[in-house]
């Protein structure tokens, strides 16, 4: 079932990965009951403060000692000084139409306190001892692999193309995550833009395969055992899934985000750069619609991730799924509401 | 190897369909090397009129019993009266560049026109009997469905969504052909927008598969066995590949489009208007590049089609890649410079 060399890096005994949803999905709950079932939970880390990390995975080292992985942003630099007028216009109209109080003035971040979290957050993986690290939006530096590997962990960061992936492999990191156009939540293109960069996993996988040693995940549009087979037949060692298990009951997707999946069409996705400045896939909402227009003109990463922040959280709140960000793979249609066990069980049976 | 029940309405040896690449590719001899290696040879008749598509058959068939597809371009109503000013002055910048003689003024089609050379070609392939017939663009009208059906022939459509799929299924057609974003040339979308219908392969298969009961026969970056495999696996019953056959000994695609598919990487191909006024994926180059700015102000197929046909032309008889049209899937990394043959071998064995 599993090839022995990912089984002895990965420490797993199904190739199966729970994708790393950031933005609180990936509960210890979650993180716990994909682990146990002998898949490998992860926890998605990149908007946590290095403390709430920590908290986290130590919650989940005290409950289990089976293999997880946390995954990590790589900050990239940004403008700090850029023109958010635009988007602020657009974002308070949306307020008004949420009836939502008037904000304090949103503190936005800087290079340097992004970066400075990111080490932290590295400090803890490391001190932790966590098994297996994985990386989006970038690589990380060599002194950062150099710790990484001298404290025994392994490494897996994101390619959306095959030059990337000749970069993960060549800065020694174990595994490479190939992105298919089809993944749900955030692109994970570091060196070639999106356009450039949105290739399907049915053409992805080959040339990855071809074109590296380490073992490749697929990532995108995978939701069942026919995914997972055909992921294999095209050279791929193992599969990542998100969509699949944000519907779970351990998910800590909001009940409603569960629902407008379950009830998603496959035409339904649209990558967007709304949320968050930087292009990710989900469903269709009115938050999307009403900054379409404006989409190439908003602030980068994470600066409209920022501003986005209290509006989306007013609409969680409210149960209200227009303004939340659904993200979403392009198979809603095979998504199913059910426990990870009884996931699992489908994915592993034959 | 291949479902009895598609080995009865394609009688064909595997699963293999070579896909019915227009203008010029899909010569007698690819379609003959095709459907004797016991694959499926494709007439891509789009843009042939009923003459020439008549004399090709009969070539064909003088030449050996076996099965044969020919694929049609389903008529869409146009604009006639489209402001084609912006275009005409772009490409006017590119004839002087290409130190191209005046054009003549060019005879801009008719809708009237486009349906008469259809309906024609409809009588040839029910009058010489062709095994199968093709459709893209849309779908046949329910008379041309019965007399198909009379004539005993077996019919595909394309479909890029399930709701295009499950529209193909209930007007009877036999088959259904997923194409996933993947795929080189025109997009086959018609119920929705080009947007909404770029579904990879590794998403749109089991979902269309769970959504009709006809066969599905998945296209778009499958190149060798793995794809193959990978598709079955989704539970496609066949494939049908185009890159792949493109640059074969035996296809009549040019020499200099052939070796720039056989350079290519994943991340060269675009979808654009340019050409033809449809959306098709092809490897990126200065035709696509000098009309990128107004791609979404160029008049719609097949009336841009007319107006950059003696411009492709000259650059064909000319070598001059820069100003042809080089379709292709994202998987030109796999493409190899062989015979028909020998690729054939290399799908088929174990």
């Amino acid at each position: 079932m599993i090839d022995p060399y990912l089984k002895s890096l990965l420490n797993i005994e199904f190739p199966i990965i729970q994708a790393p949803m950031a933005g609180g999905i990936t509960t210890t709950e979650l993180v716990l009951a994909v682990s146990q079932q002998g898949g490998l939970g992860s926890i998605g880390a990149g908007y946590m403060t290095a403390t709430a990390l920590e908290k986290q995975i130590n919650e989940i080292q005290m409950n289990m000692k089976s293999s997880f992985n946390v995954n990590l942003f790589v900050p990239q630099p940004f403008t700090e000084e850029e023109d958010i007028s635009l988007s602020k216009e657009y974002l308070e109209e949306m307020r008004k139409q949420l009836k939502m109080p008037k904000q304090f003035s949103v503190e936005l971040p800087t290079f340097k306190k992004v970066k400075e979290n990111y080490d932290k957050q590295l400090d803890v993986v490391i001190e932790n001892k966590v098994p297996v690290v994985s990386f989006t939006f970038g690589l990380p530096s060599e002194d950062v692999m150099a710790k990484l590997c001298e404290a025994g962990i392994t490494t897996m960061a994101t390619a959306t193309t095959v030059e990337e992936a000749v970069a993960i492999e060549k800065l020694g990191i174990d595994i490479v995550i190939a992105q298919g156009s089809e993944a749900g939540g955030h692109r994970g293109n570091f060196l070639q833009d999106t356009d450039h960069s949105l290739i399907g996993l049915m053409s992805l996988i080959p040339q990855v395969v071809d074109a590296v040693k380490i073992p490749v995940i697929a990532a995108g549009g995978i939701m069942d055992r026919r995914g997972i087979e055909a992921a294999r037949a095209l050279g791929a060692s193992a599969v990542q899934l998100g969509t699949a298990f944000l519907t779970t009951v351990e998910s800590g997707a909001h009940k409603m985000y569960k629902q407008a999946v379950l009830e998603a069409e496959e035409t339904d996705t649209v990558l967007t750069k709304s949320f968050s400045g930087k292009n990710a896939r989900g469903l269709r909402n009115e938050f999307i619609n009403q900054l379409e227009d404006i989409n190439d003109r908003l602030p980068a990463y994470p600066i409209q991730n920022t501003l986005t922040h209290a509006l989306r959280k007013h609409a969680q709140e409210r149960n209200d799924i227009r303004f939340m960000s659904l993200w979403s793979g392009q198979s809603p249609r095979l998504a199913r509401s059910h426990t990870v066990a009884s996931l699992m069980k489908q994915l592993i049976d034959k």
